[in-house]
């Protein structure tokens, strides 16, 4: 028995969903066995079993076929259902990780959109770039390219946003402290997202947010380095 | 036996440290008996058997007069110390309030700096003014008058800065989930430094998180609305 893992496909199968990226992780942390199906932007409707629109979702084969979707409740699901090896450990963890996902949206992943979104689209496939172009330029209100240009300019304010992260990488290994758990999977998820969408260096070498990385990259059989790509694909 | 607990104090006694409070709220929290002792600001070499010059302090006089300082290290000590009631519950939980506590420190405060020195000014005893205005000045580069000087017109950006806090007490009664925790402790006492510091409206009526500020100081008997004086005051 297996859980069935819908995420976010671009081209050539490539997965940088940072929402797919935490529950890549969060399953791997757990030890899980897992199925990963990836799903184009205009491909949605594959995953309206779940009552609505959006990656990632699990299906839980262990468990009568259990239907969850959303990040944040897909972790919290596998934390409750799967209790061994904690992400969490604590409710109070789960409150302080939710703050964090909450700055990534917030602040870090603003700074992200105008750094990137050009090059994502040419790592989105070729029939979901018409979507994809058409749905961001009307939330942004900006052209792609737009978006992009002059993004050196706006690097060393983006850098200075992950002082929070950065001064706690200087104070211990992980977000989660000695050992990684999900508020580590939130962040670097969320890095994935640049650091497979596009070939932009948003960090310096020597941030101590990139030796975090490279370290979470290692984890699970270097997990954060391997093209993920299903059978599907 | 008791713990001694070394605040800051300014005029009258009043408790407006951001630091004070969140070891105040963790004392309370694991329901220790304490006695609470004021130093004003050029009275620091009352702690100098610490061997450093901060306040908070703690001597512990139930564990042979252990001494400890800084806020977080006092947290950690006292959870590790007093296991009972946890503050955070699990390593990733004390991972997760260690960026929060990082977030304080390079997001809200700068922030804060901006809306209330010349008013704290006011609030810091005859005798510590001098020491006050000179050691913020050198290091803000401005007068406390110009820190402050055409507040309102940074008071949305100040509150816009607060979104991951404010999405997360609309998910949720504390930021540690349903039942307070550090991390709540860490945020109310950054808010008690400009509450009780100024009487500048940091946030609007209805704002989710002055809902839950109302919140954490009814716990422990109302411990947020008292103005803390000790007889050494």
């Amino acid at each position: 028995m297996t859980i069935v893992f819908y995420d976010l496909k671009g081209r050539d199968g490539l997965r940088f969903s940072p929402y797919g990226w935490r529950i890549r992780y969060a399953l791997a942390h757990k030890g899980l066995k897992h199925e990963d199906i990836g799903v184009g932007f205009i491909e949605k409707d594959r995953v309206a079993f779940s009552g609505q629109q959006l990656v990632p979702v699990i299906v839980d084969k262990n468990k009568g076929d259990k239907v969850v979707s959303d990040s944040w409740q897909i972790a919290n699901y596998l934390e409750d259902t799967y209790p061994d090896k904690p992400m969490f450990g604590s409710p109070q963890a789960r409150g302080a990780a939710r703050f964090i996902n909450n700055w990534v949206g917030t602040t870090m992943f603003p700074g992200v959109i105008g750094l990137i979104m050009a090059d994502l689209y040419k790592r989105v496939r070729n029939e979901d770039q018409p979507y994809f172009r058409e749905s961001r330029e009307k939330r942004f209100g900006k052209t792609l390219e737009a978006l992009q240009e002059g993004r050196e300019s706006r690097l060393p304010a983006f850098r200075a946003s992950l002082d929070p992260l950065r001064i706690l990488l200087k104070q211990q290994a992980y977000v989660c402290g000695d050992a990684p758990g999900y508020a580590d999977y939130i962040l670097y998820g969320s890095f994935q997202w640049p650091g497979i969408g596009s070939d932009f260096e948003l960090l310096a070498e020597d941030d101590p947010i990139q030796t975090w990385r490279n370290r979470v990259a290692d984890l699970y059989n270097g997990l954060g380095r391997r093209a993920i790509r299903g059978p599907q694909d």
